[in-house]
């Protein structure tokens, strides 16, 4: 910073300080009106106060721009959603199967014990003053205790409390990545990645994603994307927007990329265990041997509170790759907003320890028959292909675009079909990938029922079985 | 961003997607093993995927480094406090003046209104969700009710509210900020401006507060530090750690410096209303007719509820200055880690509202008696100047140091004060001034009497009345 220092006078007695401006050595070469390193300046001499007043730098008028980190904080989902033309049918009530947030409807409430945490932990008094920014220790170790496992051994000092896991992708990014660096994110996936990523002048590389494997990762793909400024490499699993849920050996593989080139992996598990039964949620850092990882979660979904903005971080480092160097870098970003509400905090020991197996099982049951009655209902809908999902809340649409000469694209599918049947499925264009759209499975049975068949009545309008050339009925 | 494009093959219909790389363009450039835009690539082909993999991007080993805007998150209380050898006296319990948290005591518990807001929000049900990233609409016309006034009246959508005051001060910057600007701070002032702007490559140029003026500020430094690329300036009224309160004449001579030079304000108003009795808080908006002023502010100080980091900033536009430019890019910035806890901006206007006046008057009684008990000790202590605060939550006291020969400054001074009598100031170095240390107002009164008296037993001991040739008597 600046090397000068100040005088101050007070009480006769001087008091020397840092990082102002030096009175002695500009009474030693500053002349009222003359040049001084070739700019010209003069002095203000006024309750003895004696500093150069720089007389070119007035702003004449008021100029005041947003930075360029707040204009290139961009939300893909905004900019495709705002840019929507969005007027239901009057004639039937909106069923919105677009928001990722499970407590919309109001069928899937978060359980008694976790709201009576939160009480307790108000009435006890003792969680209304500061935290340590990257969160109590006790906390931090009730976190360590809930995710560690034999393979991936965690400690309280292996966890960052974030202001929900939105921030610990943030503090994660932060933290890996210089501008000019690259990272590498799923396609689709979460835009969060690059909304974070591209206002930091982060370059994001998007791996494709295979449909037609269960949207497993394209690895030559993903191995293609790699060069000396890939700083790391994002991994979603569960899939939000897909659902899908990777296998252990499908991960391994992932790792052995990640391994062969040496790039970290940040490993989205904000959707870990949220997986349909008959399935497994594997960890990545519990495959790991070499690969240091940073896994971001939180209470949001299994626990159905995204509100509350309650995440962290899992530091698995692995022959101290990360060392000491990467865990400093996250408490001192830690340190810029001071970690999430101390409340949340209080609870979370009792929120991890005590809400009961039935609570995530029931969730995750209803999470499963309602994508597969989404799944069934959409399968034989003439133009579309869903892809049955494994875990999360949401299912993956394909629409076969060729058969629906009206519409240019999945934008102006979902757009029509809002005008038209009053149902809002999120293109995924939100997600940077073409010809597809998202249905977030939380809704109530009756609504989703409702919904897939006003998707089927669209389709069936919509629909030409063979070339461009058929008869348009709608026009 | 990139403009390749790619093509999955999936159930026999292509899906046409942006942003990864363009299959057809590379099968008709690229050619196994040659040259490619000068560089050398060669294609893998498996599973009908053909990519360039580079050969020479491979890192050969794990090179994981933090960031420099990690490495640039300097923290300078850290810095000062983690260099000190902090060993109390065993004879003496352990007094801690040094942390600007008013719970820490148990003295200065939040109303139960609070608390009961905070518990009836849970009860709801209402607020598990995600809210708008900017905060509730129904929260945000709450804050904007409790500030507005006439001479500065706010609605709704000048709030935006944020994870503790903390991240309001740091969106403002990042809204407001390049790198490569500057701001200006107050000197002694709050560590977290230089925190959050120096790790984004925004320079801090400190102006000077006058402790023989209450701490007013020197409005000619403030003046000669304003250049072309100053994007705003800092007022911190009332301060941490002065306690000063600006009058309202000073106030209108600071809005003057910004209007002359068209710099607009970030005013940190976090321990506004906090000012004795006999004295008033004027926000620098309800003055100002031209200058646009971000205010930010929150429940942490006046609510006694640091850790719930519930804050706030108020969008004071002149003249259309911010216009919708810096409005959006406080919202797009927002979008990052998405607003504060729900169940707090669901308990936010009860808490506002509800919170009986008996409350702050009878908090503010204490602090001032607090205060006036500490000043009226200190002042009687050879060698130290406290300055009388006028709200707030802490006395700065002056250090004569040329009487104490023992030490070298305030960082010396307060560590030996440790070492002897177990009380802890902070040094105000940490608030990069020399010479001067913190008091926090907010201990139980006799714990306050105890420390005093520890104070004066410590500088009677160092006390030297004349020149530094006298005994020396601790050696």
């Amino acid at each position: 910073m600046d090397s000068k220092s100040y005088v101050v006078q007070m009480n006769g007695s001087a008091v020397h300080g840092k990082n102002a401006v030096n009175a002695k050595s500009l009474n030693g070469t500053a002349v009222n009106g003359k040049a001084v390193n070739g700019k010209s300046v003069h002095h203000v001499s006024v309750n003895g106060s004696i500093y150069p007043a720089k007389a070119k730098s007035r702003r004449q008028r008021w100029d005041v721009k947003a930075s360029e980190m707040a204009n290139n904080t961009l939300n893909p989902i905004r900019a495709i959603v705002d840019g929507m033309k969005l007027t239901p049918n009057p004639d039937k009530p909106m069923i919105a199967l677009s928001i990722g947030d499970p407590t919309v409807f109001g069928n899937l409430p978060t359980d008694d014990t976790v709201l009576q945490a939160m009480k307790d932990a108000i009435d006890s008094h003792k969680y209304n003053g500061y935290s340590p920014s990257i969160g109590y220790q006790k906390s931090r170790e009730a976190v360590a205790n809930f995710y560690s496992c034999p393979e991936a051994p965690l400690e309280a000092k292996d966890v960052i409390l974030t202001s929900g896991c939105s921030q610990a992708i943030d503090l994660a990014i932060s933290a890996l990545c210089n501008p000019g660096d690259n990272i590498l994110a799923p396609c689709p996936g979460f835009s969060l990645y690059k909304t974070v990523a591209v206002s930091m002048g982060i370059e994001v590389k998007l791996y494709n994603l295979l449909p037609e494997k269960s949207w497993e990762i394209d690895l030559q793909h993903l191995e293609s994307l790699i060069d000396e400024k890939t700083s790391c490499m994002v991994i979603t699993n569960p899939s939000n927007p897909c659902g899908s849920v990777y296998s252990k050996e499908h991960l391994q593989s992932i790792l052995k990329v990640a391994s062969r080139h040496c790039v970290p992996v940040l490993a989205d598990e904000i959707y870990g265990d949220m997986v349909f039964p008959g399935c497994s949620f594997h960890s990545l850092a519990s495959l790991s041997s070499d690969v240091p990882i940073l896994s971001c979660g939180g209470l949001a979904k299994r626990w159905l509170v995204p509100g509350w903005r309650m995440g962290w971080i899992l530091i698995h480092d692995r022959n101290n790759v990360f060392g000491s160097e990467i865990r400093q870098a996250l408490v001192k970003l830690s340190q810029r907003i001071l970690g999430p509400c101390t409340i949340i905090q209080g609870a979370l020991e009792s929120i991890l320890n005590n809400t009961p197996q039935s609570f995530y099982q029931s969730n995750i049951n209803f999470l499963k028959s309602s994508a597969e009655l989404c799944f069934n209902e959409l399968s034989t809908v003439p133009g579309l292909t869903p892809i049955m999902p494994s875990g999360a809340m949401y299912i993956m649409v394909g629409i076969d675009i060729d058969h629906f000469p009206d519409f240019s694209g999945d934008v102006d599918f979902t757009e029509r079909l809002v005008t038209e049947q009053s149902v809002f499925c999120l293109p995924a264009s939100a997600f940077e990938y073409a010809n597809f759209f998202r249905i977030v499975v939380t809704v109530p049975e009756e609504m989703m029922v409702e919904a897939c068949a006003r998707i089927r009545e669209f389709c069936q309008r919509h629909y030409r079985p063979r070339s461009r050339d058929s008869n348009e009925l709608d026009q």
